[in-house]
């Protein structure tokens, strides 16, 4: 169960959270420029394959996007044409640290492909996050490895 | 570019592949019994959006599957809307192994990969799988971690 505070909402991303969805999203990593345009043309994209993208945001007392969460889910032959989910994308507003915004995000996306069915949810982290992962009831399992171009 | 034993083929995955590709995966990890209908089901899924799910194989002079690669092309919001490549499903038939078919199939991959426009491409694997995938251009850049229900 997905424990947030007062007047703060776990719900799927909405066409109109545009602005402090991409602002959110830049504690993260680099977002670069997205025009209203671009955005809904990728948020129309995810909302024609619903049963993959699942763009998730937690707002607060306002309405407004104070955390992001996407959860991909994968469909694949192993584990009897098992699902696996993807966390991907998580980040919390500067300005609301300390509300474990992150941990309710998590709980919510992990809740989310659970009763998909997925046998697993898996997410890629820097070293330095482990322990938070660890305190949302993940663990170790692998190594990410990557190719930029 | 894909350099393969003479008369092996690198190509898309087809619905005549079923049982060997089946049998492939079972290298990797629990596969499970799958009737051919809900392979077809599987495949028609992956068919219909083919942006999203690149299943491959490589075939030997026969035809026939001796190794299995997936790359899905997640869209991002992050970097200007960028595409991340997940490789997926990696595995070799025992009776296969030396012939550099891992490198191949993760030459292919990361090639389709990048002519898509990706930025990057990912995929985990465990600790004693490192030293391959540094061969194949790759280099660690995380932690997985997993939750399984
Ligand atoms: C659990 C989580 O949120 N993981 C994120 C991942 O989803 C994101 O795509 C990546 C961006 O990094 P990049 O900007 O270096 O591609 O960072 C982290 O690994
Ligand atoms: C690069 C590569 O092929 N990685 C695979 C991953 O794609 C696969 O889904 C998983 C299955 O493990 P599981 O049976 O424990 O879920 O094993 C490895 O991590």
């Amino acid at each position: 169960v997905v424990t947030l505070p007062e007047g703060y909402s776990f719900r799927a991303l909405e066409l109109s959270d545009y602005a402090k969805y991409i602002e959110t999203l830049k504690v993260l990593t680099t977002v670069g420029e997205i025009s209203s345009e671009s955005f809904a043309e990728l948020f129309n994209h995810w909302k024609e394959h619903p049963h993959i993208y699942q763009p998730h945001v937690i707002a607060n007392t306002e309405g407004l996007v104070v955390a992001t969460g996407m959860l991909l889910v994968e469909r694949k032959l192993i584990h009897e044409c098992g699902k696996v989910g993807h966390i991907e994308d998580i980040s919390v507003a500067g300005s609301e640290q300390g509300k474990k915004l992150g941990l309710s995000m998590i709980t919510g996306l992990t809740e989310l492909a659970e009763k998909q069915g997925c046998y697993k949810v898996i997410l890629d982290c820097s070293p330095h996050n482990v322990g938070f992962y660890e305190k949302c009831g993940y663990a170790n399992s692998g190594v990410e490895m990557v190719k930029r171009f």
